[in-house]
């Protein structure tokens, strides 16, 4: 059944005010939910509200934290989410960033004392608006391996960026740095399938092909060694910067007991005006942007999710939540 | 036979002077080659003094050019090599967003008309002594396909980062975005050998396991799709914000004959101390690393290439050169 947007974000708001969030919290947390849904990211959004009211239930999340600006120097930024969602977090601070890169052409805020980021990309998009490019980075409860260990240290790490265009909607970039998603191999396991060499290690740290062994273990970072040193990139830029966990200092979020996560994102925000000019940008992007699509098989990043999303907003996003 | 480093330098400078570079494009360049030489990167080393003497002879690079600052806002910086080489401009683009960094907390600058990024990472290091964290960017003339795509748009597109340590060399992450380098897959077409499959497309943009088919066609991101959008991510940030030229737009360098290739390079500086501080910074890399080492297999990214410089800075650098 389908219901509208906004009736979609008063009943998820209902549910996390239940468990213990307050208004705050709640209406950013549950705006962002729904949002997912819309755009056909169901493993981030209905599907977490039970997950997310569970945390609250257990005090893996402060419900009533609200989030601070706890240093500002120049263009940088930290910002301590104080243990509650990230997203009241993350939308102070893109939106202090913003004012940052306007003023000195690049901004960088860290977060820290988070939670699950999201859709990482969407932390972004206010700031695409107002002609911005950005790039995102969070961490997770460890999932994935160094360069050439066996167990899981860093999480899937996602990295987005969003590009803005003077007469089209973003180019969105949102990726998790695992070769594959949990869910596959999750899938396979059910079904008794093997999974593709390359995905993941078993419990002892060994590569292995037998999906219910992998869910025992680790998944590997994408394209081997080199996604393990993006992994790591990430996981410093987001708790080193800003003093938040490491992914394996982090309870996983799906089991119900466990530690507050306390790890951390982090947003860079450009002002094309500040380098070449709004100007060479436009020209520029959409120059690569044609050279892309010359090619049949290209879709531009992000394009599906806002048709799903615009069409969510018009005709309403289909309900269902369990066990909240 | 070795030689002293500075002597390699040297000679090399001379190398390149007899081409037509200037002192000053001639000397930053040979330093910048004869460190990748000694820290065991042949490939980006001595290697390239014939190919970089014939780009001056053929015009595809103004070895007279001198560097300048194009514009500068707040912490955001646009350096234009002018046609040179991109050592000097990138020496003074890191230079000046050092100063930027210390005094905005974070330094974004790009690098517009410049030449081959070589050892990316390198660029960063003086940044690093002074305690910054670094990130670089570079494209290279077109090698990789967009995903789903079947024809070369993105160079290879390396990311490097550079993490300073309180009592120990910094971290140092220098990859290209490619799933293999160039030189394994000439190497099996050589050898008459097969290549894995998910490491390049023959020249009608097919998968293909044949080394010698996959020399006339292009390579394949890491990871597949995903990488395919990191390679689009280090595109933007270097043409888009810069005015450079995209992968496709630029001649190979290993063509005598072709244009100037106008590519790009971004840094990003950040001082860690204008976030959570210096101190949680260190205790939270350090206790990353700690968990990092944990595990037997684990190196740490830049250690092999440190010792082997400081081994060529004492006891010199093997000397070759080819056909320069």
């Amino acid at each position: 059944m389908k219901i509208a947007f906004d009736e979609a974000v008063r009943r998820v708001a209902l549910a996390l005010t239940a468990a213990g969030a307050s208004e705050a919290q709640a209406a950013s947390t549950a705006a962002a939910l729904v949002r997912a849904q819309a755009q056909g990211l169901g493993s981030h959004g209905l599907s977490r509200v039970a997950q997310y009211a569970s945390h609250l239930r257990h005090g893996r999340v402060d419900g009533r934290a609200v989030p601070r600006i706890a240093r500002e120097h120049g263009a940088a930024l930290l910002v301590d989410a104080c243990d509650g969602f990230c997203f009241p977090a993350c939308e102070l601070a893109v939106e202090r960033a913003m004012q940052l890169a306007r003023n000195f052409g690049v901004s960088f805020v860290g977060v820290t004392n988070s939670h699950h980021a999201g859709v990482l990309v969407d932390h972004l998009r206010p700031a695409a608006r107002e002609g911005l490019i950005g790039l995102g980075f969070a961490n997770s409860p460890a999932a994935m391996p160094a360069a050439g260990g066996r167990h899981a240290i860093f999480g899937t790490n996602p990295v987005a960026a969003i590009f803005p265009r003077r007469d089209a909607e973003p180019i969105m970039i949102d990726l998790a740095l695992s070769q594959t998603a949990r869910g596959k191999i999750a899938a396979a396991a059910k079904k008794g399938e093997p999974i593709p060499p390359g995905w993941a290690l078993d419990a002892a740290g060994n590569p292995t092909t037998d999906a219910k062994a992998a869910m025992q273990g680790s998944m590997l970072p994408l394209g081997g060694a080199k996604g393990a040193m993006l992994a790591l990139v990430v996981e410093v830029l987001v708790t080193a910067l800003t003093g938040a966990r490491i992914g394996s200092e982090a309870d996983s979020f799906f089991e119900e007991a466990g530690n507050r996560p306390r790890i951390g994102q982090a947003f860079l925000l450009i002002d094309p005006r500040a380098l070449a000019g709004r100007e060479v940008y436009d020209e520029r992007i959409e120059a690569l942007i044609a050279e892309m699509l010359a090619d049949d098989g290209v879709r531009l990043a992000g394009a599906r999710r806002m048709a799903l999303e615009r069409e969510a907003l018009r005709y309403g996003v289909e309900w269902g939540l369990q066990g909240a």
